[in-house]
Order: C-alpha cells, then sequence, then structure tokens
C-alpha cells in the first residue's frame, strides 16, 4: 500500500510500505475503513522536523497521520453499529478495555492507549486501515469527509470544554489563535460561553479568529494585557474560564490574570518543563486548575455539533492536496510561519 | 401613579395607585427606575383569570407586571454600578441578604423572597418603581428594551439549562412548546446541547419551535412518541437531558422514556398535585433529577448572551401593546389558546 | 460440584450441579477460585419464595449466592494482579468491556451484565468459580472472609453514598433500617455525614441501628416524625441528605419533607411500581434526586475502608451457617421476621 | 477593657484598650459575645515576630486572636436563632452581604471581608466583642469551649477536604503535620477516605499524626518518598487527593508524583512567591487542581462533627494559659521549634 512514510527525521516519502499482518487482521469487532481525508496535524509536522516529541522517539520508519475520515470497506462478524458504505470519522487512541483508567471512563489517561502516528504505532496516510468498531463513529450526510477530518483537532476543543464545566453566560478567554486555540474558542461559545476573548501576538491569526463569530473578542497580546480587557468589560469581576492553549511558559505564568474569583484555569497547551504559577493569585480566587490529555468520549459529540451546525469548522480547512502531494504539503506545513490554519490531504477514492 | 391593577379576580383597572411610603424610598444601595417595557407572564394572567396562584391569593388590590426593563433615574449614596440614564432590566425577586440559603448561593429558595406581583407585594405596571442595584442589570447598547423585558422569562431557561450541567454535544428533549419550552430550547442549544427535540400537540407551537433553529427537531406528540424518535436517531441510547415544562402530570409520568443512561431530568413545569415517577424506569438508567425554583444568578447571563447573540429572543416577541391599551392585552392574553408566545405593554416615555 | 441449587420456586437442594463447560474455562484475564463465605441476600431469598423479581424468571434449576469472598486457586495467562493463594472477595456484576455504558464509567447500567444468581446466569453457592481479574479484589490481611462477603451490600450503600455527593458534617437522614439501610448509615457517616437519623416502624432494627454509631439517631416512624425530628435539631433547616432504602410507596411519597433547600435524595429501594412524587415540595427546595442502580467502583474502596476501620460491619453479621446447613439457613432466613441482619455461609475449605 | 495589644513588631502587652465606638454598638442582627477561649494562631504569632503578613502590615496597636469561643450576653433586636447565655463559636471574617462573591456562595473571596486581628481589623483577645448572628454559631453541650476554639482552624481542613470532592473510600496524601496538615488529615478521614499518609520531616509531629487515627500512615519524607509509598500500596495507581500544607516551594514542586490518574491536588499552604508547576506530570494525569482560602459554611459543620464524634480535635490542644499569662504565652509560641500543635487561652469569666 503506498502510505506516506517518515523514514527518519527530515526525510519524507511517499512509497509501498507493508504493515504488519496482525494489524491487517479484521477481527470480530473491528471494521476496515477506505481513508479519503487526513488533516495535517502539528505533532505530525514536528516529528517530520524534529524526530521526536518528547520520550517518543522515531526509531524505525513510520506512516504518518491522524486525524482521519473514510469509509467502511468490511465488518468484523459482531459489529452492530456500523456496515459496508458508512461514512466514518474515527479516533486515533485506543486504550486496554480492561485496564483500571478504561473501566472508571478515563480511557485517554490509560498509559496502554495505542495512538496512530506516535512510535512505534502507524499513522493512516495510507489507503486503508482496520480500527475497533468502538472508536469508529458514523457520519451523518450533513457532515463531509473535510469536517470529518477535523473532529480530531475539535475534540481537543470540545474535551477542554467539557472539563471547564462552563455554565450558560460564562465569559471564557482563551490564550492562543493557533488550530487548537481556534477549535477551543468555537467549543467553548457552542459549550455555553456568551463570549470568548481570544489572545494573541499575530494580527493574521487574530483575524481569522475574529471573523468565526461575533462573540469572539479579539486581543493582541502585543498591545492589550487581555486581563485588563476582561475586567474592563465586567466590572472588574474577570473571566470565568481561561483556556491556557500556546503552551509558552510565558502565557502559563499569567493564567490567573483574567480569573474571576472561583473561576477555572483549563491547561491545554502541553508544556515541556514545568511552569511558573502563580499561587497567590490562585488562592484569592480561589481557582479550579484542569489539566487535560487529549480528549475522551468527544467524538460522536463533535459529529452530533457539526451536523446540527452548532460548531463549523469549515472556514479553519484553508488548504487540501492531493495525496500525491503529501509531501509537498508536509514542506509546507513545516515552513514557518505557517497562513493557514489545517491542512488536509485527500486519498484517491 | 398610573398603574395596572388587578382589582380583584377578573377585574383590572387602569388608574391612579398610591404605592405605600417606605417602597418608595431610595435605600443607599437602591435605585429608582423608569420602566420602559413590561412583558406580559401566564402568572400575571392567571392571577387575573384565578385570583391566585396555590397559597398565594390576591386578597387587596395588586399591580401586576414582572417582566421588566427601563432606564435609571435616580440613584443612592452608596450605588456604584449604575448611574442616571442606564439602560437596566430587573430581577423581580429580592431575598433576604442575610438568611441562610442567600449565604450559600441559593437565594431562590429563600423563604423570606418577596417577588413582584405576588401578593402582597405589587408589580410593576406602573411608571417608577426601586429596585435594590444588587438585582439591577446594565444594558449594552446591542440589546433593546424588549429584548430586556424578556430575560426574566429566558431566566427560568437558562437556570434550567444550568442546573442540567449541560456537557457540549448534548442531545436534549424539551416537552411543552409554550413560552417556557421555547426559551428552555434556546438555552439549552446556547448552553451547550447538539440538538434539541421540542414536543408538543399544537402544530401551531411546533412550527414556532422549529423555526428558532435548525438544531430544533419539532416532534408531535400525537403522532409520534419522543422517546422512540430520539432513540431510533442515537442507536438506541437516548437523550442525554430532558427538560419538562409543559406542567402536565400526564407528560411527567413519562419523563424517563426518552432519557439516555446516566442522563438527567429537569422539572421546570409547576406541578399542582403529586406526580406518578417510575422509580424503576429511573432506576436503570441511574437518572438524575433536578426540581428547580424560578433562578438565580442567571440575569446577566442572559444579557450578555443576548448582547453576542448567542441567544435571541427576538422571535418569540410576536406582540406589543401601548400601555392605554393594557387592560385589552390582558384580555387577549386570557383568552385561550393564546396564537402568541410573548406580548409586551410599553409604557410612556 | 455440590452447589446449593434453587430446583423451582419453593424448592432448593444442595447438590451436584453441571456448570456448563465454557463457565469454568479460565481465560487469560480470569481468575478461578475456592469460595469460602457466601452471603444471603434478599434478593437469594426471594427467588427462593417467589421464583421471580420483576422480569427475572427462574425457568431452570439455578445455583443461588452472589455475596462472596475465597481464594485465588489458579490464574490466567495475562493476570498480574492477582496470585495463587491471595484472599479475595468478587463483584457479582460483569459488563460488556467494549459497551457505550462501560466505556463511559457506567458498566451498572450497562444492559449486557451478567449478574450471579440473576436468571439464566448462576450464582456462587458451590465451591469453584472462574471470574475475571478486574472484578476479582484482593483482601489486606485485616479484613476477614467474613467481612469481605460483606462487600457486595456494603457496596449498595457506599455508591448511594458516593452519588450523593455528601460534603463534610452534612445530616443524613435514612428510611429503614434493613440491611441496605444499615450499610447506608454506615455508608453516609464514614462518607462525611456528621450525624445519621435512621427512622424505620421496628424497634429492634432501630436498636441495632443506634448501637453502630454514636452518630446515628434512631427514629420510630410509628412515634415521630423524622422531618419534624430533624427540623427541630437544625432550627428549621432540614436534611442534606435523604437515602430511601424501605422500599415502600408509603416512604417514598414523603422524602423532601425532612429534606433541607438544595437537598439530596436518593432512592435505594427499588419500587415495583410509579411511586407518588411531591413535585411541589422537590420544587421549592430545587431537590436533587439520585437514583441508583446496584454499584459500580467501589469494591475497591469498601474493601480499603473495612481495612482501615473507616467502617465496621462486623456488627451486622449475626449468624453464620456450615454449607451443609444451607437449605435450612434459607427456611430461616425466609421466615419473615428476621431476627438477623446478615446470615453467611461458610464453605468447606 | 483589658486586651492583649500588639503594640508594634515584636511588642506586646496586656493592657486596656479603648475599641472605637461603632465597633460596640449593638446592631439589630449582632450579638455581644463574652470571650471564653482563644487559640493561638501562627499567624497571630506571625505578626508578633514579623509585624506583618504579605500586604497587611502592623501600623498601629492591634488586638491579637482570632480562634475563638464564648457566651452571647446580650442580643440586637431581630436576632431570632440565639439569646443570652448561649455558648457559641464565631467565624472571625465578615463580608459584604450584598457583594457579588457573596451573593454567589463565595463570601470568603469578598475583598470586602473583615478578618479579625488582621490589620486595621483588631481581634478578640479582650473581654468581649459584638459579632452578626449570621457568623455565630451555637454550641451543643457536647462541645466544649476549648474545642469551639478549634474550629477555625479545623475549618480550613474541613473547607480543603470540601474542594477536593472526596469520594467514599478515597487515599489521600496531606505534605505538613504542621496543625493545618494534621486538620487537614482528620477532615480527609472524616470526609470520606479510607486512610491518610501524612509525610513531613519531623519525627515528633509525625507521631503525633500517627497517634490520631490507625487510618494515618506516618511517612518521613527525610527516609522515604510518599509517592513511591503510595504507589507500592496500591498497585501503582496513586493517591486520589493531596493536600499541600506546608507552604514550602520543595513540596510544591513534587505534588503530582502521588497522584493517581484523575487526582485532585488542593493548595491550603499559602506560598509567597510562584511555584515551580510539573504541568507535563499534571497533563498526563488530567489532575484537578483547586486552590482555597480560608473557608465558606463549613463553621456549623464542623461544630455538628465535633458534637458527633466525627472528628476530635481534643488531642491537638496540647497548652493552655490564663489571659493574665498570655504574653509569655506568644514568646513560647514564637520560640521555635513549638514542642505543642496548638496552644489556647483562657479569658476569665
Amino acid at each position: 500500500m503506498k502510505s506516506l512514510v517518515l523514514e527518519r527525521k527530515d526525510e519524507l516519502s511517499l512509497r509501498d510500505f507493508p504493515i504488519e499482518k496482525d494489524e491487517e487482521v479484521l477481527g470480530p469487532r473491528d471494521v476496515r475503513i477506505k481513508l479519503h481525508t487526513v488533516g495535517i496535524c502539528g505533532s505530525d509536522v514536528h516529528y517530520y522536523t524534529h524526530g521526536r516529541i518528547g520520550p517518543f522517539v522515531v526509531e524505525a520508519p513510520m506512516i504518518l497521520g491522524h486525524e482521519a475520515s473514510g469509509t467502511v470497506i468490511e465488518t468484523g462478524s459482531e459489529v452492530t453499529t456500523l456496515k459496508e458504505g458508512d461514512r466514518v470519522c474515527m479516533e486515533p487512541g485506543i486504550p486496554d478495555p480492561n485496564s483500571k483508567a478504561t473501566r472508571l471512563g478515563m480511557y485517554n489517561v490509560d498509559p496502554a492507549v495505542r495512538f496512530w502516528a506516535t512510535p512505534p504505532v502507524h499513522g493512516i496516510l495510507r489507503p486503508t486501515c482496520v480500527h475497533p468498531e468502538a472508536f469508529t463513529f458514523k457520519l451523518p450526510d450533513a457532515v463531509s469527509f473535510a469536517e470529518a477530518a477535523m473532529v480530531e483537532p475539535l475534540a481537543v476543543g470540545v474535551h477542554a470544554a467539557t472539563k471547564a464545566k462552563i455554565k450558560p453566560g460564562d465569559i471564557a478567554v482563551v490564550l492562543g489563535a493557533g488550530p487548537i486555540g481556534l477549535v477551543t474558542a468555537l467549543s467553548a461559545l457552542a459549550g455555553g460561553c456568551a463570549r470568548v476573548y481570544v489572545s494573541d501576538l499575530s494580527d493574521k491569526k487574530l483575524q481569522i479568529a475574529q471573523s468565526l463569530s461575533p462573540a469572539i473578542i479579539a486581543v493582541n497580546a502585543a498591545k492589550e494585557t487581555v486581563g485588563e480587557r476582561v475586567k474592563a468589560d465586567t466590572d472588574g469581576w474577570g473571566a470565568d474560564v481561561l483556556f491556557e492553549a500556546t503552551g509558552s511558559p510565558k502565557a502559563a505564568a499569567q493564567i490567573f490574570e483574567p480569573l474571576a474569583p472561583g473561576g477555572c484555569v483549563v491547561l491545554i497547551g502541553g508544556q515541556s518543563e514545568p511552569i511558573s504559577y502563580d499561587a497567590g493569585a490562585a488562592m484569592v480566587r480561589e481557582a479550579r486548575v484542569e489539566n487535560i490529555f487529549r480528549y475522551a468520549h468527544v467524538f460522536p459529540r463533535c459529529v452530533a455539533m457539526l451536523a446540527s451546525g452548532a460548531i463549523d469548522v469549515k472556514p479553519l480547512i484553508t488548504r487540501t492536496f492531493d495525496f500525491d502531494e503529501s509531501v509537498k504539503a508536509f514542506e509546507i506545513a513545516a515552513s514557518a510561519p505557517p497562513a493557514d490554519v489545517k491542512m488536509q490531504i485527500e486519498l484517491p477514492q
């Protein structure tokens, strides 16, 4: 099968790649899927440009890609909710169904999770894959393959919004207007916020943020402190929720300033080093801090919100490539600064 | 001051009515407000046609009206958040600030609450009133007086949606497409639901419901069981949240059928008699049931959601009368079945 | 294997009983257990005296018993947390690990659950059984086999206390001083309550309740209304939590009277018919009602609380029989009214 | 009135001290209290030895003391729950009843709180004081004046345990075995924990901790890592809750190591500088972090738990002084390291 293979750091090739037999065996509760659209994620690009993310090191050729939609082409003997021809999107991380974390409903923190395009697990920039029915979600007609391939990044935002326990009418702040910041802002609005202040240093990114909804207020952090802006707009009270989506230590050091008493901070952006945490500012507000890791249980929720119009991700899909252009697409994605929010690759059907 | 006075059951008059002195004294933390728009609520009409609601009996002439917006015309000496000329809406129930319930943040269940147009407390279908700053909320330019007078009924829906603890992407059912059912449907969508099934017996009401959002699905309960419809659409799983907004014992007896495992039922519609509760159906789902009473803390949230466009109540305001036509407006509102969702009265400015 | 077999309604025999082959096959994540102590539950007795519980009908001979402890005698190839010789207790209900309810952490409401001694699934009043590692819990030295066989009924109380979301210092009411009422009272105290009012009609049962802790206050419902008593003791405020553990429709009709504003009712006692629910009383308190079904995730918690002394169930074990006396034990248990709280059967070792 | 006056840093005197008139005026909802027992808190000692705590600077002579019990000797005209002769304890911080934070039920984070013995507000090491009924709590016979004067520090622990949302059977870790660490350990046990690991560097303090309950496990952090100990005891899973009660930056840097997936950290110990926060360790566990400030709503809960025996603070009261010995008592308290947990001063009756 022709696949997009990361041979090693800085070297991609589009070539036939043999997948190990047992990955292709269709279990009784599995489905076989023909891939249609795959989004390019920052982590895919990071493996390409750095050869590793934290403890995960690319030590052998690995197929990239984990944001995907496709069509069911074969079903296992015990599959009941899907059938051949169903259009679907797929959750890329598969936990051990019998682990303690999974049984408790927190499968995302199960250490046994196998996640696409995370060494040594292959991704899905390839023609077909086998996946468990339980992590494969049927698409209604109203959701296109391109939107469906956005479910994976959107799931991060929706999970963050869920963990925040937003109350209807909350005021939120999102630090960072990158792809994750933007899906978080959309999720916060769909999840009940009255309005969302999005802060970033890039006017270009802020313009995109602003264009998504009149309930989004763009704040250029180089010109204005988001905390002061929010307080000015709320009689000094502050924001009910703040989402940190930059991953920048500098931003992390100031997460409590915009926050109202009793407010919640959700840390989304992974931080490679310990951050400076203003315990005094957190204390006087009795802040709650939620630390999140990927997502759990939100894929079908994302699909339902895309189908009903509660969330619209189409403006975030800024460029689409043919599978044959995959290497070029990654080169463009790796060249900073990206003028695009989300690039996608379409596989031949 | 010329006021709309319920003299006794079935008798309204628009006449000069002297308010007791101490109700007109401006305390240091009070504001004086010139009324602008007042909505007609089902409870106002019920006092008119029945002379009582449960234990609350009209035993002396009483001014009606409790859904109101207006303009601040005088401020007490310690008022800091409002000034003369501010456009505002007002929360009609004032608790004892030192009661245990209030201190715990549940002022709506404080038995000492004094609520407009609930005997023996007068309503505000009159030129001016005095109100505490803490329960008077400034309107941004984007919110009209008419929309602001909708905040009171909307608050019931937003409070219900808050108590439900909606998670982004939830599927909801609202039983009843009357004014409260409709604001609840809007609140459920704004509060995070992917879609809301609204069930009623009246096609006319369902048409209005359906027109509010493509994420609303109207179900005529005379033709289709909402539980079966929801289950058909969710692979048999059911709805995450059900709002009972009919007040009908028959509807109340079937609240668990549409509900998913772990789902939540919110009882909004007041019931005058004990209802039949299917404990077995509740048990196998481990249902949570929230019983709500009016609202608390949601007025500023409603204002923020109207201002940002997260909720649009304008389609619900179907008819507006001059103050001089108040008696006629009530006669129309009292004649069943109402072809209108919400009627409002505008006071002379 | 000699087993206690319910041949049909009203007929028990202790006899050799062949278990189907596939139930005895040790899977890679299973353990084989030699049973030590088995408690007699009201449901076991009910199958004996009535031949059915709701939709579950005894249509073929069935081994009884589901409250059990024992010793691991063999382990599957992938078992990591248990080894031969480990003393254990076992959770009697096994869900489908891949169902939606299980994945969400609510495996107790998975319709696919197979539960011991619930037709057509056999119980464990027999020498050995095979059970999944994930539902088998190691006992520390401080917990005896007899206490361990109490974990199953205790789990109902601990699950109820968990769902109530008790806050430290809460005042609770338990309606009913039967075995489930008593474990619930102990769980409520261990779970944070300052004191627990236990209400029943039997002075004998109330004496047992009272003897369990000085923080338990026994109230004879024939002489005193528990709601009035609680209110007298709390300046009229009421109880924070009420557990309904009688299953009596009469008790269920009065669950809100003792309840404080914002309080929670937990319905534990199964009700065979719809109950009368005082929606008005629930509304003015904004009561939360939790409906529970068995338990989930609490077995290891119960074991830890028994080991540390946080809960002591020994006073509830009032009588122990040899396995050879099993039929007699059930006859005694079936003769009303029981003078005992919990009877247990010890299997030969 | 003879009072214990902090004249300035390092200088205490027991002398007549005139209180401003308006502090002695009995409002309609106030009570006048004759003080009985006052505990010495670390903050009292800190003002004595340093003249300030953060932004609060002693700029004029100030009466010390805020952990107090006494007897009502006069009641305001609208007081309904207390009468002359009632034995009481008092909450030392009084918020603005009309502030937004108070109305929301979070009066402890109201910036307008006036707190005893926090400049410029006087404390209560003096014969009498005037206090609001709403923050004065009647003592049952079972609670002594000495225990009642422990309610204030206990409230910190109970508030921390409340915010943690302990589930019955949780495993907790408390970092620090000082007075706050000990009341937190007791609160965690009373609040539902199966067992609590208390970590400290002082064997003497750990002995006291260990003596409080068999469910407390003392860990000397100089000899053993508490995280490793907990994991060894929980099959590698970790603690459900960790309370940081040292205020030490070094301890704060390691709060996530002992924590289980989905666990909660409660930061109690105030930190004067930003702490190092291991965001990666927090992320992979999806940790929740609660930052707390004093307490709210827990005084009557503490009184109820002391009365029922759910919590016993008597072992923590290690030394009692007459009021005439107050200066000496503070000198002893200020001499490090303290061999005592809690010292109290009894006023003449």
